[in-house]
């Protein structure tokens, strides 16, 4: 299992953190406590106390302060033990570990990595659940399975006409074409067009027309994805390049999807879907979630399965197909950048 | 764990194959997909894509071949890949192991060894539910124990007197004498008169008999047992060997049992019992049926406890008793047969 | 995990055992079944029959005699095999191990070391629940945790301030000053006056007064704690030393709490309390019943969640406060004894 450490991974929805109620998350096998304080603040330490290793997420909120609740001990936001009850002298090496964590996009994102590098410009540009431009319903699933094979499902949507030929109505001719892959700073982009057609379920039109879909697909494993309709000739017209969407006749829709990686066979999955204002309403939201929740139990199955599997394997070994070609450049940056990080440190 | 790998073990019972439904097994730690073409046809292949190690038994059965269901790839009878979606070019190491099986007495056996030595005439002459001359009732348990030790239970029936005092009701003497163990080529035979006895709860007279009972005990783990009633002196008439079961006035069953090793420490187990049209009909099938699933579950409760005291064990040592002659042959008969196909290969 | 073995170990109420019906229970790891015989005497062997390792405690009690019921050999009092069926000849190795067992103060108690040293003196002097003097209430609890978690928790009481705010009811001030802790030849002594006070939710005043409370802590991790309500300015006129209870003017009451390790991550822990029939009554007595169910759940809740922890923790390290003070007295005893007796060994 490689993950790159510096960057920022999803730990919650951002309403899952109610004032002064720690909240308990494990990321990359570390426990971690989050809690909001009264005043909006939002602090992350190691959720192990110093003193008999009990979890700081079964403790107080007092100020800007935790208190450990089985002996008493105070962290402050920093992770230094502040008050030790019943003894005067506190030892500098009273101190657990504070994370960087940062609340946008109505996500809470904590920085895995060296304190130095936590550059908040690293969160991926999703869309929350309060942007103006989009009517989004959210959920979340667990996975008794690697936060790998999740990464490597959402980069081989070839899947779609046989795990979801049900649910999202991909049609055989789906996985007999590829699309556009382009590799980006931290992540690859996927962009396809699929002319003269009548569309998905998820983005359907009465007569043929020229559909399009887009995604980039970012560390630690953030799917972005958004597309539309357009009228016949559009792609060709476009030089089969990205349209400019607000020319869209239909069917733009925004899901952010994050996966992240709670211990080596778990992972916890978020996401959240619905149409631009101009393209949909709440009934259109609803009956997206609906599907979604269809297809990503579709999934789910087949991933944990694949995981038992592999984990009954004694030497397991994958062999890549074509669909694989993004896949393959995304676990290759994976690598590098988890590389070079370790040779930095 | 030492298992014959040269032999057919039973994977599940006919009627759960049904047609186009892929069926998932594991014997001997490796799963197994088995489905029953549209032509009544059986197959049955490694259930692990070459892909990304998904499982084929979440596939759809197209004509003679599967196809997995998670990125399309078209598996032949033969396990050959002949489809990937979205690409033309097939590595020839595209291919998983396929299995010999064969349905036969009601039941689907699978070959785990070498493909070349898979000979159907190895499989033990079990009776089927559709034997003309029995009326059989059938079923089957899952053990959470090694199935070594469901052998071992079901090669030393001195057990009878202690565990299955209530079901069975084979009395204290039952224990105090031997039955007769002769060895076969691929098992054990073992074979007893009591004489002048009322019999046990399924072999019951109103007046003394003498009574025989016999069983098969076949490599890798079957159990075929018959036996009936005989007029007083019969035993002695015989010189204590096997009757013409065609002159019993009574009592004449068959039941053929197997056990099937799952992982290390799982196994399945499947039964039938009947009495000869003769002898009884399909309400004494049901109270043969009522009274196996008793005595069965008196044996999983034990065997089960039994294997986690041993595991529970350091070093597990067992102290063989006369009864164990059966039990001791058999198994070094599986000793000797592994060792010889390990030699050989 | 250090834990003393020439030491008694609670392994059941008395009234768990019923005549001729084994109970089963694992202690450090070692399955023992014990039975009472229906003329009223004890026995204890290793639950494993020495043929195949059935556990004897699914075995038919036989006067003195315990029968395993999966092939029937019997075993006396003292392990040793006394009847094989089918089988002449016992060898003499056909034995297993024999516990010394005492009941004592409504408990069950079982040597756990070698046996020439099983001195029944050594059996902590807890009040059982017929004892005369008190009204007592009983419980008992199974831990997802090590013993020696439970131990310490029981050896550091400024846990009463945090972990039991709501139940106990002791305020802030308790954690902040420390108790008088005296070593035993087998444990550790914890003393405590608290002057001017109106008590806790176990020990209430409805004025001031001096309030006492004493606990032992014995190898191998019982508890005994009593104490009491005295009037103003009994503290100091004792010099802060044990005061006769005899005079306390009310809240005498007294608990005996087992800790019996089952393996190496489950503990069971047994208690009773009640009031001295002189301080309360049965309503008392379930009052203080619905506050330890209650008290004691917030432990388990406490230290199952830091078990998880330290299993979580690749080098669990503790960082000791004053308050621990008790604890590492007791547990540097246990490590001594542990070592005395391996090193006699």
């Amino acid at each position: 299992m490689t993950y790159v450490r510096n960057a920022w991974y999803v730990a919650a929805w951002s309403h899952e953190l109610e004032a002064e109620k720690p909240f308990a998350i494990t990321i990359l096998g570390e426990r971690i406590v989050i809690w909001r304080t009264a005043t909006g603040g939002l602090n992350a330490l190691e959720d192990r106390c110093v003193h008999r290793l009990a979890p700081l997420s079964l403790g107080r909120c007092e100020g800007e302060r935790l208190r450990c609740m089985y002996h008493g001990l105070l962290f402050d936001a920093g992770g230094q033990v502040v008050e030790i009850p019943g003894q005067d002298l506190i030892p500098a090496k009273a101190r657990v570990r504070a994370y960087a964590v940062v609340e946008r996009h109505s996500w809470i994102w904590v920085w895995m990595g060296e304190a130095g590098a936590a550059d908040p410009d690293l969160i991926p540009p999703a869309v929350g659940l309060d942007d103006p431009d989009y009517i989004l319903g959210h959920g979340q699933l667990d996975y008794a399975a690697e936060a790998r094979l999740i990464n490597d499902n959402l980069l081989d949507f070839s899947h779609l006409t046989f795990v979801h030929a049900k649910s999202f109505g991909s049609g055989p001719q789906f996985a007999q074409t590829q699309g556009t892959i382009t590799p980006l700073e931290r992540g690859v982009r996927y962009e396809r067009w699929t002319e003269n057609s009548l569309g998905s379920s998820s983005r359907k039109s009465a007569t043929p027309m020229d559909n399009f879909m887009a995604y980039d697909f970012l560390i630690p494993g953030v799917l972005l994805m958004t597309g539309g309709i357009f009228p016949l000739g559009t792609a060709k017209a476009c030089g089969y390049k990205a349209p400019d969407l607000s020319t869209a006749v239909g069917g733009v829709t925004f899901t952010s999807q994050a996966v992240t990686p709670l211990g080596d066979k778990s992972a916890r999955y978020f996401f959240s879907w619905g149409p631009h204002r101009a393209h949909g309403d709440e009934a259109v939201r609803d009956a997206l979630m609906v599907m979604a929740d269809q297809a990503f139990g579709e999934d789910k199955v087949m991933i944990e399965a694949q995981q038992r599997v592999i984990e009954a394997t004694p030497e397991p070994k994958v062999m890549p197909t074509a669909h694989d070609r993004g896949l393959i450049m995304f676990n290759r940056l994976v690598e590098k950048e988890a590389a070079r990080a370790q040779s930095a440190a």
